[in-house]
């Protein structure tokens, strides 16, 4: 069998960032590397490699006029983390070149800090923390006036996907009936894990903690706004975990505002943030910028999902760790790929 | 049979504050309620009831000289949360009267805090809030160059009564290896809760999360010192939730302002804590007003544990939900009693 | 500190039996051993020993009398398995010494054993090996008439002490839903695992698999009878882990021959069991001589729990791994003993 | 949106068996229903309906020339349970169709009986039971000379597909330790159902009680013969859940004869079996007449993941809940279908 060439584009990862010493052994094992850092590839550099690929890695642009170009070509792997409108994708279901993104390498990095946010704001940890540096500590029964055990308490999710499931997963000794909501899911599925499939209205108005990690599709851009907000229960806490885009922002920070609802939120319309927000200055909100994934740990988890599933698809056999573009819905996603890690 | 008599003396509780309107109607279909609040009994009224009182609910103080007038006495309820040096406990013991403490009502509320506690110094949650609203957050990786994923991480735990082993298990999904210390608890026990029984010096020196639950005693005050602290790891987080009496609080201060580790603390040597230490200034600390027990549902709880053992009790069957007072060890407890709830 | 003095009368087991290497060499660190075996001591032997003994391993019969002999005596440690009528209870509690018994040793061999014989009941197992055997089995969908799937199906259980517990433990992957029937119990502990607390006869009428784990007590002694059997629904298994005494052995034998229910048991009313009892020749009935307890590991596993008190109480500490005697209850227990293992 | 038109062929199944009421109802919700029934569609039948059908639920062939004809077809769901040499599937792959099979309906039945198996050769439970028919029971110890407690026992599995991965589920609150093998997925999947990745011979060697669950493909038929069942450990049990075509089934039955290990097996090199075979007599064997997953329960759980996936696919969603015929494997699969359920 010829050794295999495996070109990589890794940006806006670097090959430090995303190998590490092992993975990057077991890498080399696998057939020849062609990397393109810190510039990805330019025309010229396709020109002369892709009749000659078999496995791509990373986010090089891919219309049909270059996929033609690589008659090699048995898979394609985005290390950025969303599936991108980088790649003709047509082509590749047609041509039976698998077409995968390591974005479960962030599960479990978000699924934690989702937790940790929600036991934030139910428990009014940082909330406290700020008095106590301010000397206006209260103690015991006191502080805890806005407070509600998170045990047991009812969940709502919105998106069932992986970070969901990863979420699903360490509410388990927590005891709380959960509610899921996605449109992309049977009904069987959600039970499976342990939820009760529900609308979004009923997610919104029966929950004292709901979760959204829903992708942002070409279907639901700002589907969570001022009326949907208005649903949530007075005291109930919101975390959004998933992309800014999937709210009315502006909707987001009145409800906030108000004093019926406590939130925290990892993503922003804009990032870096407008520095002059006033979402910055409540106090029933705990802020996040952009961290909840884009840890070191994550980023080289995603070097293990690639490597793992490069041994299988060179050795015939189907990827399994990564997730694998779907014709149905891969041209849906709307997610913005980051710029820098 | 005749009507039981119970006292109920529940300073530093209220009726209220311990029994809701279900479990205060199932009280009353038990016997005869006396009830002193908000001052407990006086000698004269205690000498009116005490020769036909058959439980007392409360932590009136009871020398054998009050025991001697109770004959008929089955069982005593404390439902502050600590076994007090308020009884006589040798009489109770050889004249078979139950002494109970209603300590697990707490469980739930602090282990939960206690994972909250963890995730946020892990994953510098509340530090990066505090950037946020300051306007100067950084983004995504950058921002998380001193966090650690707390999945999988080496959990330490010292101490593992009620309250560790709530603890223990919410880390069961985190896929944590955990050690435990308690010199009260045999190894199978320990290991029976998936820990792995260590020494002091073992958990502390090995772990990525120490948390204290172990309670005060005669043998183990101030046990927590210099030479503990300087064990721990660099960039360990050590989490303290049970009573300040167990470490040398100016060792733990020194420790988190050198910047080794991170730590968060629910309690303090004398609180309110002063105005003016230093700890509350430290970037690397989480400040807790000894909040994480005193909740609203911790408060109810404690009436349920009561009431279900009291039933049991008068029905000639053992207690259960309670925590029954040992004669090997009641007599080396040292917490202080709260003040008010 | 005095060494102490250990006195061990194992019969009906043998110190080979419970004790394996390992766990003697912890044991014999303990104190001095004075072992009587085969045969236990006699009253002469007993006269020089117990004036001098700390604890006590075995059965041997303790009235007043002899107790009175024994003022140091702390803790007596029973190896058979149940509470027997061979020690005055009343005074070990006044005086303060410690009466347990290692029953939780057996609590593994009997929870995995009551798990396989309701798969097997529900599943047709034993019987379709049977017809293989006979050359007329039956293949596929027509070989499970009478099979109904275990996982899911409706779970009652009577008694829920140590060995319903670790039963119950075995059960969560299943997802049955489980109610249970503890007289003894309240209700919070039974939800805190998971089981619907109810009637007696809610259990029987309302589950497809019911499991008898209660003790005999003076109270219950074949409380499950002619009536108690027609409450089963049609189709139902019944399986009786616990002591024969406990059933109505004939009402037990007529509701399998009907072919109402089916039925597995490992106890009967005399064992050796009459040779021509008609259950024997049942189709519809799993038939165990009283052995899932008595395993060689269980046994070890009673020494290793003994040894695992005894340094407890020997450090002046309570013990946690044996049963601890209740005042309330110890009189009540009605097991006979096993005459040998 | 037009009617989908939906061809049902379902033999060896049929209508009745797996669809139940409710599932038939959501099913003509979704299109017209064109139903071959007892008969598959003939030549002509098909020729009539091919060119307007989207969905093909059924066992159809399906060359490529009658695909051709279907130039509307979207989906095709196996409900035998095994990818069949039935259909060209290259010629699926091409042109965007689903194929799909509904074998994880079996998932649940077998592996509760994988356990059961597992229990009853671990503990000797149908042997005792035969024993007490033929009144030559053993009682407590003594019968149990040959039996293991398989709590906590090391458990090796053959095969790591959905069946394996329920059967993992119900191990886990026995606490075994588990190895796996399956050549087809990689270390980590393994791992996240906490086993530990092994080879074929580690698994064997090492195992006390060894499953098998694999499938059949053009590369693994009869790999478990005499060597393999030589590397067995005495004492182990071996329990055969997939297809006899895995292994040398007269090197199993002298395995078992020789008395060095236990087995159960739920398939047979012919079924039905020769009715003269000595495993037939032998005592430490357990046999089931192909008869683990054919149950009634199992045959309408195909019917709901084909309905649930179809109302996916039809929504032009990618289908979740049956399996996906995979590019890579499907052509290497070779199990013989049933001939009748």
């Amino acid at each position: 069998m010829p050794i295999p060439q495996i070109i990589i584009d890794p940006l806006p990862r670097t090959m430090e960032m995303i190998f590490d010493a092992e993975t990057r052994r077991r890498l080399e094992n696998l057939g020849t590397l062609i990397t393109f850092e810190p510039e990805p590839p330019t025309e010229e550099e396709l020109d002369r490699v892709l009749g000659e690929t078999d496995v791509l890695i990373g986010q090089t642009t891919l219309p049909s006029s270059r996929l033609e170009r690589a008659p090699k070509l048995r898979a394609i792997f985005n290390v950025e983390g969303n599936f991108l409108p980088n790649i003709d994708y047509e082509y590749c279901f047609a041509h039976g070149i698998r077409v995968l993104v390591a974005s479960p390498a962030f599960a479990t990095s978000v699924a934690e800090m989702a937790l940790a946010f929600a036991l934030d704001l139910a428990r009014d940890i940082s909330a406290a923390d700020r008095d106590f540096r301010h000397g206006v500590e209260k103690y015991g029964l006191e502080s805890n006036r806005n407070s509600f055990l998170f045990t047991g308490c009812k969940v709502g999710l919105i998106g069932f996907g992986d970070l969901a499931r990863a979420f699903r997963a360490l509410l388990s000794p927590f005891r709380c009936p959960v509610k899921a909501h996605d449109p992309w899911m049977p009904d069987r599925l959600l039970l499976a894990h342990d939820c009760l499939p529900a609308t979004l209205d009923e997610v919104l108005s029966t929950s004292d903690a709901v979760f959204v990690f829903a992708s942002v599709t070409s279907e639901n851009q700002g589907f969570l706004g001022k009326r949907e907000f208005s649903l949530l229960r007075k005291g109930a806490i919101f975390v959004l975990m998933s992309r800014a885009a999937v709210v009315d922002f502006e909707a987001l920070t009145e409800a906030v505002e108000s004093g019926r609802i406590k939130a925290a939120t990892d993503v922003f319309p804009v990032e870096p943030f407008a520095a002059d927000h006033r979402i910055r200055t409540l106090p029933n909100v705990l802020l996040s910028a952009h961290r909840t994934g884009g840890m070191k740990e994550a980023f080289l988890e995603i070097g293990r999902l690639v490597v793992s599933d490069l041994e299988l698809v060179l050795r015939g056999l189907p990827p399994i760790s990564c997730r694998v573009a779907q014709p149905e819905t891969v041209g849906r996603m709307r997610s913005k790929p980051v710029e820098n890690s």
